[in-house]
């Protein structure tokens, strides 16, 4: 595999973005089961090995993961404070639990486990996300430290591979934007600049 | 119209991150017609007068424009970086467009143009947004300002009323999360704690 040509905008943003820590977050939009859209904010934890697959993490009590199980299709919006940027990425989602068999993929779910804070694995311990909250049972969240090397049943890797990325630099003049679309019976990658 | 309960929450929000100008962009997403996502960063122009529909501008030829006449719901995820907390806010659109003969929303898509800076209101007089650019015709972006009292044709009021607003405070130990749903035949907003 290649590195994808629209990688290179994207790590020259985490590098000028890199004072700011929500610069790693973006917002993931998927289709619920009615037809209507979902979005909410998750955290890029970087490219699955030698692949363009973006990583992310979710809990399979998650209501993102119904939706993902009907309708794969994602698009992420990541914007670039510093550098006035936007990344639209468009691609098949993958889940990735505690049964899935692939050997490198579970591998890679386990070390994403190890590499997290002890504040991001603690909340795979809490009770059902969504649920209703129970104010008198604070003690719910008051929880041991789950096994930093072995990842809770609940975890779950979410990859993007992306078919898709709409580049818009607003700092430009006039602006600048860039499509890479990925031509899949030449594997290869296709670039053009459109107006913004 | 009263004021909806979220709105104390947002406005909060808004005044704690003043420092922010990006604090006022969030993230937009729609449903294509083959069923799949999109996303994309808009800016929050603030509520339309006594109401609490959030007011947001675009193109007449922009996809989301095809997209919002098919499928008008949409979800709208709205971080703030200072306070770090999130709002999803799920309901459905309206585009004000020249052709719109309601005189209120006709006046307050009026009232938007002339609120603008000259900067965004150029934009509207640019080449068609998304086709390819013709690099040779950098000249095609040089263009007189436009009428700053009298919206162009293509340009549209977006509304977006909510129905559901999800409100996740990041910072609170463990963290805060409350949904407002809104009761169509009560006419009334209800709040619940849930689980983050």
């Amino acid at each position: 595999m290649s590195i994808a040509p629209w990688r290179n905008a994207i790590a020259r943003a985490l590098h000028r973005n890199r004072s700011l820590v929500y610069a790693r977050y973006l917002q993931l939009a998927t289709v619920r089961s009615n037809g209507r859209p979902a979005n909410r904010t998750v955290v890029f934890r970087g490219f699955l090995e030698d692949t363009n697959k973006l990583k992310f993490i979710t809990d399979d009590r998650s209501e993102k993961v119904d939706q993902i199980q009907q309708q794969p299709w994602a698009e992420v919006c990541w914007y670039f404070p510093s550098t006035r940027e936007q990344f639209r990425i468009s691609g098949c989602l993958t889940l990735v639990g505690w049964d899935n068999f692939d050997p490198v993929l579970q591998q890679s779910r386990t070390t994403t486990w190890q590499e997290l804070s002890d504040a991001a694995r603690i909340q795979f311990a809490w009770p059902h996300p969504g649920k209703p909250r129970r104010m008198e049972e604070q003690k719910t969240f008051i929880l041991p430290q789950p096994d930093p090397m072995q990842p809770l049943a609940n975890f779950c890797l979410l990859l993007l591979d992306p078919v898709k990325v709409d580049h818009l630099e607003l700092r430009g003049e006039p602006q600048n934007r860039w499509l890479y679309c990925y031509d899949d019976q030449q594997k290869e990658w296709f670039i053009q600049a459109i107006n913004p």
